[in-house]
């Protein structure tokens, strides 16, 4: 493991913390746009919130940490408006605020999050607490506590990576691994790696070679067919993944083809290794609901119709890897 | 299996047989502009065969028909031409048309099927015949004993096929499983087909899709990364693939992604189907030239680059599957 402070001139990847408040304005990394543009969405309110997150502008942690600001938007909000709102309307905006992301999509455990909010909310009116300054200092603190240890993790990454090793990865985990092969330059470690592209969005394609590139990593792109043959021919030695949601068993979910390569992996003795974020709160994968995307995001690429014609397109979002594929979980922890 | 003539009205796919020499001109279906467009570009001469070739207008055995047909233009022009060339200089243009398809592409086994040809020209000259129409009718004999003989095929497929099936296919078999998709829906076998997208060029998005519907088959599109999450999830129970290239032991090479999805099948034990040529020229799949096909080829779609600044990408045209995955191989004999 790195010595403390060995890796604070390791520079943060835009896609490590992609939401932010600032005052009355939630900014989101539009990672739809990268790498074209780096822009940022001015979200101003809850419908807004919502609407970033159902358009897929920000993905996995990104959508955590939507989801926290939101609530520390309609806080800020309310700070700023004339009148105080009494305290029992106040948990009824909170909670409301939670109903309404925990709608906005299925696979992502937005309950697991915002319930965590709403507690807070129930804490300050047990013990006749003013709820809006007790629930957003919670969620500042909260939001540094995972960014500490989320940078922790990040250093745990670069432990895991061996000089000469060749890593596939598959869509994109937030920054981590950017900045974590960032670390390993500076370790002197000659490393390599192999992005899917991940369709339909291509977030591999876009997103991980960019950053990648970003931090002067090497890096080759293939299609998410090419997995097979890359592992048949030696070039890849280890597989490292993200994970949107983890069971209890050690099951998780991941964005589509995830399960493909960690079947592929354990086929050529790949050591496959996930990022996770422990939860009891799901106990197998079977139990996870996966989110069926509509067919037109396969049909469609850049404004164009690939297939013409009624053909369906069948288009899950995320698929399930059984702990029995996963060689070791780096785990972070998020309660 | 059917019996004769009871498929006699089933519609050709394009797809079936996309090349043919009318007089002077070399007809070949684009099938790049497949769905959005069926055209077929106009060859008059060697060059512009190689060229067809080497910009993937056609694949598999629409380059088989190319190579074919481009010595049959060959033969057709020099029967034009107002004095008759000497037999020997007539030989020579046999071998030139021969080396020049040649070294077109490298997976495809173009020496093997140009040799033929050679060797007729060969045959004539030991027997003091001419060397043009000997040639010519050799080539059009041979093609006619192909197209029954793929006919057969389609037979074939269509005996493997049972009611009830969810086939998974990859790329495109060049029209063979739409007609065999036709022949079932004759025989009132309800089906139901999965066809990959196939990255980078959408042949299974483009084609497939495409000739499927036009059968009236039902057909689903998934993206090449959801593979392994169908067949978890039950959704299909045979996989019917194609090949561009088969061995003495059975192994065989065909569009990336194909071996990916053996070793998934087999993971799940779904019976594995692979339409082959069978030859003993080359031995084993190791043997196999994998061509490397350019990295833009990834990166950029429909004209607009996906990944920005130097990333290289990796883009192995074709992979191997070994004998050892394949429940059966569907054979057409092309000698």
């Amino acid at each position: 493991m790195m010595k403390k402070g060995e890796h604070t001139n390791i520079k943060e990847s835009p896609l490590f913390w992609p939401a932010n408040v600032k005052g009355n304005v939630l900014w989101v990394l539009d990672e739809t746009l990268i790498p074209q543009r780096l822009h940022y969405i001015k979200v101003h309110n809850l419908r807004e919130s919502v609407n970033v997150i159902r358009r897929m502008k920000t993905r996995a942690f990104g959508q955590f940490l939507v989801v926290m600001n939101t609530f520390l938007l309609e806080m800020n909000k309310v700070g700023t408006a004339q009148c105080a709102i009494p305290t029992a309307r106040m948990l009824k905006r909170v909670k409301k605020t939670a109903a309404a992301l925990n709608n906005s999509r299925p696979t992502f455990p937005f309950p697991e999050v915002t319930s965590i909010v709403v507690n807070w909310a129930e804490t300050a009116l047990k013990n006749n607490l003013e709820i809006r300054p007790f629930v957003s200092k919670n969620i500042m603190g909260y939001l540094a506590g995972i960014r500490a240890r989320r940078l922790e993790r990040v250093c745990k990454i670069a432990d895991v990576i061996r000089n000469g090793d060749s890593l596939l990865t598959h869509c994109n985990v937030s920054g981590e691994l950017a900045m974590a092969a960032s670390i390993c330059q500076q370790q002197g470690k000659e490393i390599h790696f192999f992005a899917t592209e991940t369709r339909p969005y291509f977030q591999g394609a876009k997103l991980t070679c960019w950053e990648l590139k970003r931090v002067g990593a090497k890096v080759t792109l293939i299609a998410d067919n090419a997995v097979g043959s890359v592992m048949a021919d030696g070039l890849v030695n280890k597989v490292i993944v993200g994970s949107d949601r983890s069971c209890a068993n050690g099951d998780f979910a991941n964005k589509i083809g995830t399960y493909q390569i960690a079947v592929l992996a354990e086929e050529f003795g790949i050591p496959f290794y996930v990022l996770t974020q422990p939860s009891n709160k799901v106990k197998k994968g079977s139990d996870i609901p996966i989110e069926i995307r509509k067919a037109k995001e396969l049909l469609i690429h850049s404004g164009k119709r690939i297939v013409r014609g009624p053909v369906d397109g069948f288009y899950p979002g995320f698929d399930i890897v059984p702990h029995k594929l996963v060689t070791k979980a780096i785990a972070i922890d998020v309660n």
